[in-house]
């Protein structure tokens, strides 16, 4: 089979299109054919060097696929060969097979293209997991969502309006701004033009925001915890402004405010089952009504993920880039 | 009646007994005779002026108390005059009377008598409410405790190990450490010798803390994060060593950690009577059956709650000073 490899960490070119051994499904696993595998943030620190897959992962990139069940391993009996899933990945997803533990695999929501689903879980096991499982977002609080138009945002969006939170988002144009107001957005901060405390201040009464996504890490810290409101929950999952900041924690304390930091891939088989079951059960049922529908921004051939990469990293796309074999 | 004023912030001797008048019981209050209250740190913040009662609260000191209701206020008809209490004050508790909301009432616990029960209502209910409630430690867990021979370090000790955890401590003299261990405390940590990180790492076989419960801030910020398990929660209620310090997110990341920090005092009334009621449920039948003990350093006159301070602040104590009118 063909999977994107990484001969060499690197800048985009350094994702290249070769033959590699097909996997094989252990015990507990199955066999997936790839019908489409999706661009994350953490696939770019991948292929620079700087994000190792866990032990026992694929070394390939790829935290999320959809495809057919093309065979099945030792021990497993609720999913059988033919089967249409999407599954979260501990890596390999840009092949054209992946082998993937029962844990991690869900069916295709009613009303979603088998190829479109890969756009699904990892925007939404991260959103489930931290927003809600962590941080306990509630009906009527509000999330402020950084980085509102990216695949995470754009989920998380939909995934909070649909609780009955009211939802802040920044972005950094008009035109990422307004299709984050199509998907429910209440509050739109352009970063590059307002003050994102401020603005969320006066976008919400001066109440603030009672949970925040961040992926912005250090270069954000000591803002969003002025962002927040008492009784907040920061809930970090990227650190794209950096690793080390100051932490007030006077103004935490004040707020009786929590900072949390968490990545999924890193987890072990157990948690993320549970997250993929949690989600299966509460955002699933949101997906098949078609209250909440996954955003594509593109769709690009496997063989061209350079391409998929700069445009990632240029930050120019809304929602998800998907990747196909 | 007399309390322990405040004329001047200053040094211990900045507090005066004196004559002053009764409160009156509002709607859903009552009127406490106070048999004892205790000594927190936070009294010693308000008597320098860094720490200003909550709006609505008694101007004095003293954030809890035993003693008997001496007459009840509008709309109260779960508690009499005459019975035996001891609560969580937002103030007002180095006095010969205060009044009291009803949510923050406890009945004295069996086998406790009423002057030693003013030992209970602060330590249980933070100790509760971080440790539990947030942190949520759980039977098998480890939790890290700096300060072990405090008022809050002895009670998180034994509520800790009655629920099946183990438990580190830190302290700064081998004669408080030993009081730990009859405790119960299972890593001992003298923190003037040893680095509580590489200290507690070896004590837990490599493992580190689950949940830390934290006094010092800033100080010990970096070192309790490299002390954090995998899904640790660190529990900051102090801040003694500081407000502003350098977290590294990409540790905190990489551990799937939590950092809180909370005060009970500026709670509202409606979350402190949660707290209080979760403690009357989950600690109360612990002390009444004598598996937890309040543990009381020494009884000082209100009048001479100089001393007190004094003893507080050279941390010479084991568990509660008590102060009595």
């Amino acid at each position: 089979m063909h999977a994107v490899t990484i001969p060499e960490p690197g800048g985009p070119e350094a994702l290249v299109w070769a033959e590699v051994p097909v996997p094989e499904p252990g015990e507990g696993e199955v066999l997936v054919e790839v019908a489409a595998s999706a661009v994350n943030r953490a696939d770019t620190l991948q292929r620079q060097g700087f994000y190792d897959p866990p032990p026992g992962a694929s070394p390939y990139p790829g935290l999320e696929c959809s495809g057919r069940i093309s065979a099945v391993g030792p021990g497993v009996s609720t999913w059988a060969v033919g089967d249409e899933v999407c599954a979260l990945l501990g890596g390999g997803g840009y092949a054209e097979q992946v082998a993937v533990p029962t844990g991690q695999l869900l069916p295709v929501p009613d009303g979603v293209d088998l190829r479109t689903a890969a756009a699904l879980p990892e925007v939404t096991c991260t959103i489930w997991s931290n927003v809600f499982m962590v941080a306990h977002l509630r009906p009527g609080e509000t999330l402020l969502v950084h980085g509102g138009a990216s695949g995470i945002g754009t989920m998380a969006i939909q995934l909070a309006k649909a609780v009955g939170a009211t939802v802040a988002v920044t972005a950094g144009s008009k035109e990422k701004l307004e299709r984050c107001a199509e998907l429910g957005a209440d509050v739109l901060i352009n970063y590059r033009e307002q003050d994102f405390v401020e603005a969320l201040r006066e976008g919400t009464d001066g109440h603030g925001a009672d949970v925040i996504l961040d992926i912005m890490g250090a270069k954000y810290l000591e803002r969003n915890v002025k962002a927040l409101a008492v009784n907040g929950r920061l809930a970090i999952i990227g650190l794209q402004g950096g690793l080390k900041g100051e932490l007030n924690l006077g103004a935490l304390l004040a707020k009786r405010a929590a900072v949390t930091a968490t990545s999924l891939r890193a987890r072990p088989a157990s948690e993320k089952a549970a997250i993929v079951a949690a989600v299966r059960e509460h955002v699933w049922p949101l997906v098949s009504d078609g209250r909440v529908r996954p955003v594509v921004d593109s769709t690009v051939p496997m063989s061209r993920a350079t391409d998929a990469h700069r445009a990632m990293e240029e930050s120019t796309h809304v929602g998800k880039i998907l990747l196909t074999p």
